[in-house]
């Protein structure tokens, strides 16, 4: 009998299922048809001149060697002011900790909280890394979920208030949501922090889409009072910059779990790119102009998305007034066709008309009781016209 | 009581404590003392030119959003053909898992190949993280070492072949190796290989130094009958292109290990800086005159290094051919000065002298039967005539 065995822990290690979707689209592409990625949760705009120009400037500089594990002085301290003053929060350099991207907090956040058996609550439909990382090192993903309103999706507080079990450490929440772009209410958000701070819970707050909005203001779990001291914030620059493939992100983090997650970093990957720090600094300090475009480009896209959708027959969406997705209910428009399967749906609408896109399934395991169909557009990466090129078609598909 | 605990597998979690002497040299420098950073196995050399080109020509071109999480095709590629043909094997870019260094590959080859309690050999001293990851995912970290020889040191075959029991699991070997810049003869290379097949281990090979030598050709334990299948080997850009900072690496493995090491990725960080991967492209696939250059900036500064070393009395060492480390036997000189303690010894050397270094108990726990004392000597971020100076002043003080 060989040794040579794969570990057992693997196997409870998920994905991100939505890489399938990729490959059909490309698949389908390659067969020389013309695609509409609504797929891809990625931008194809350049990332602000002034921010590569830093970077650019860093390398001329020798910022090519390896840096401190928690990060490059200047970033810490702009990202504990920049982070603070958004959210009404003091924070040090000592709570900040730079990160490959904002996804390694999800699970540095599990390594540093929870132990094998503990119960983690995470919102589903949801990012589908939560349920991963939680059953990788060994504990229980408890999914709570949402209820559709006329103006977007509402948490459901109930059904989270009962999922809370003696073996609860922590509750993983995602204001202003992928894939739902739900954005709590006040009253909601404080609902969550009551129960975090009446059940002693670690939270972490997943505010990727914090500053990726088109009106109004964001708030942070973290500034309820009770909050920042059991908070972990996942902060990235991967939306607001459109630096999703620089991969530059922090967790903002009471300082004993900083230091933790410090260590797993020296453990991990040693630093982030040293210059990519740079250029994350002036991200934050520097001239917001390009930042600025981009939310102006994306809002643009929003309205030809949410105007495309809501003309086709059968399906329907709110406006949301942050993130670049929509949860779209497609339940009437599936029926139309004569399909059960979301799946299925989803592959007969690339084949006719080259609109692809994610479906419910993608965003962790569906729970019992759904009974509406959804999908996944996102529109950050497809020019205006071509959205309401590609939802036109999709009209005419349902409508046929 | 609250539920606001860490999780217990943190205890386990070990770090680098060179970060410790880093921080002693940053302190007794703002002090306004010269400092001479032999602690630091990093390069005060710019990264070649064509690999920075190549970078601004990717960001230019859009490459500033997600990849693949197993990295882009033509830097698998690249590596699969550059990593196979320098080593005599055939891989494919199945086999290429890039990763955001070569460090990642520690961790991640634990992760996959290792169960909790299972026994992981490994080179003490050596790399620290070794020790840590095995830890961290519930093993024991077994040690093996190294004895002293004329020409620099070589493997103890007797004591590993004896650490070896019905629990050990895998073996980390790291050729060219840090800190001792011991170089395997081809026998002892090839007993390695032997134990490994006989006793059915994975194997990590840490190869971070395979292009970083100054004559002759490195030979990977992959490359004998039978180890391929049961092999990850560990590549970085770090030394041979001075990119240290910019965290770009791979694991070179069997498809099902590779696999694993994907989802990992996806798990872990998404993807490795998508523009950094096209540097990486350039680096292996462009000019190779400034790889080339490096090594004879560094072949100058061992020179200076092995010279002023052995001009010191009761310090010697060999005169290594690869890495840019030198460990260096100080009994005599410890004894000569009055130090029982290493430790002592270096915060002595560094008020004294300002030379900075990291001692042998930076790299492993010390093993039962160690009599001689040891310091590692970092040549590759200091100019060769301030490394005559400073082993000049440290002679001085020893003699004095």
């Amino acid at each position: 009998m060989t040794r040579l065995t794969l570990a057992s822990r693997l196997e409870n290690l998920g994905t991100e299922t939505a890489f399938a979707v990729s490959l059909a689209a490309a698949d389908w592409a390659a067969r020389g048809n013309r695609v509409f990625p609504f797929h891809l949760g990625d931008m194809n705009l350049p990332t602000p001149a002034n921010v590569v120009a830093a970077m650019d400037r860093a390398i001329a500089d020798g910022k090519t060697g390896y840096c401190a594990a928690a990060g490059i002085a200047p970033l810490r301290e702009a990202l504990a002011a920049d982070v603070g003053a958004r959210r009404g929060l003091e924070f040090g350099p000592a709570n900040v900790v730079v990160q490959p991207g904002g996804k390694p907090v999800i699970g540095k956040f599990v390594q540093t909280v929870m132990e094998p058996g503990d119960e983690v609550l995470y919102p589903n439909p949801g990012y589908p890394i939560y349920e991963s990382q939680i059953e990788y090192y060994g504990g229980t993903a408890v999914p709570y979920r949402y209820v559709e309103t006329p103006t977007g999706f509402a948490l459901d507080l109930d059904f989270l208030r009962a999922s809370i079990t003696p073996r609860t450490k922590a509750l993983i929440y995602n204001d202003l949501q992928n894939p739902l772009s739900a954005e709590s209410s006040r009253a909601e958000m404080e609902a969550v922090a009551q129960l975090a701070i009446e059940h002693d819970l670690w939270v972490l707050s997943d505010e990727a889409y914090f500053e990726m909005r088109y009106s109004g203001t964001s708030t942070s779990i973290a500034s309820f009072p009770g909050m920042q001291e059991r908070t972990v914030i996942l902060y990235t620059f991967s939306k607001k910059f459109a630096m999703t493939g620089w991969r530059l992100g922090a967790a903002i983090a009471p300082v004993p779990l900083a230091e933790q997650i410090a260590k797993l970093n020296t453990n991990d990957e040693s630093c982030t790119a040293h210059f990519v720090q740079w250029a994350g600094v002036e991200g934050i300090t520097g001239d917001q102009s390009g930042s600025k475009a981009l939310v102006d480009v994306l809002r643009t896209r929003r309205d030809a998305a949410v105007d495309g959708v809501n003309a086709i027959p059968g399906m329907h969406t709110a406006r949301p007034e942050a993130t670049f997705y929509l949860f779209v209910n497609v339940t009437g428009a599936m029926q139309a066709k004569g399909f059960d399967d979301v799946a299925e749906f989803a592959t007969a609408a690339l084949h006719e008309t080259g609109v692809s896109f994610c479906t419910r399934r993608h965003f962790g395991r569906p729970q019992p009781g759904e009974t509406e169909q959804y999908i996944r557009l996102a529109y950050s990466g497809i020019a205006d016209t071509d959205i309401t090129e590609a939802l036109g078609l999709l009209g005419d598909w349902i409508r046929s």
